[in-house]
């Protein structure tokens, strides 16, 4: 999505360890205006999936998760992190490692949010090494609900995580995907 | 607002400690069509403000304040919660006492996202002790920009921090105010 690679480009700050900061446009910042337009993307590529509801993860991914779930007409759950197990057997959890803050969260979804019902569309700002994606289909999973596919932000190719979810067939739309940023040189793959 | 407090009346959980539980459409499950309808009544209410930026606090108020934003076409900052104070000179704080969990955060926002030209709208899902508008306030003037008003989803008015605002002038908007929930029975102040 050209629009999201040139925020990345203007706006986005390349720190050491492959961090990719966009806290300007898309979290702690918020282009409300740019979202909309992603959302409508999302909207486009999985209209005809069924689905109804959206799953993200607090905080980054709500702002995107809401402004898309009105083109959807649906909910949006997001998935509380909790450093303790939550064992009240009313709630869903799946461990979830952060790549960013190099520590293991437990994510919370109480379980009458989240029902076999649901065709769930799951929403985030970073796709990275998989860690939240695998933790929201495992909540999915755990509620006996479907899991329509999966809409990212930005997805950094070179680490890998979403070339193995299209392996598996998952559907995964990915609006932009960085290859490599390498010197703080963002190298966008074509789509 | 009538349609909020329908919601309310049907969907909120009034748990001992005046704890009013709406994470079945508010926060943690977002009705979005709902957040619609209250960010057109706050736009409503702030079209003539000159507002070019909200604030709120992660999590639950990004929701509500992404949909809101959308009508007055500006962006959304979210101060994040911190147990330690973030000395870095980069970043504006403010001690925020959380009434829900017992426990004294400090909220940050970096400097870069909050300017003397903003002129800035407060967006949250609750107003009760007033702990984190008051600390979004503080960020407001710690960043020399200006405070348009504060628009709240439901407050608490038994706690008093709306009444005690508006006697100082501040342009606050509540979509509902619950005057008592003793008993578990919710009654509204008619505005």
């Amino acid at each position: 999505m050209e629009l999201l690679e040139r925020a990345i480009l203007q706006k986005g700050k390349v720190l050491p360890g492959n961090v990719l900061k966009v806290g300007a446009f898309l979290n702690n910042q918020i282009d409300v205006g740019l979202s909309v337009e992603m959302g409508k993307q999302i909207f486009s590529h999985f209209a005809n999936c069924g689905v109804n509801k959206i799953l993200t993860v607090e905080s980054s991914g709500i702002g995107l998760a809401c402004i898309t779930a009105q083109f959807f007409n649906c909910n949006v759950v997001f998935a509380k992190k909790s450093k303790s197990s939550n064992v009240d057997g009313n709630v869903y959890t799946a461990e979830c490692y952060s790549y960013t803050h190099n520590v293991m969260n437990n994510l919370l979804v109480p379980s009458e949010y989240l029902s076999k019902d649901d065709v769930v569309l799951v929403v985030d700002d970073f796709l990275a090494v998989g860690g939240a994606t695998a933790a929201c289909r495992q909540l999915i999973e755990k509620a006996g609900a479907k899991l329509a596919g999966i809409a990212i932000a930005i997805e950094k190719g070179f680490q890998g995580a979403g070339d193995k979810l299209r392996q598996e067939g998952v559907n995964l739309l990915s609006l932009a995907i960085i290859d490599s940023m390498t010197d703080g040189k963002i190298v966008f793959r074509k789509q």
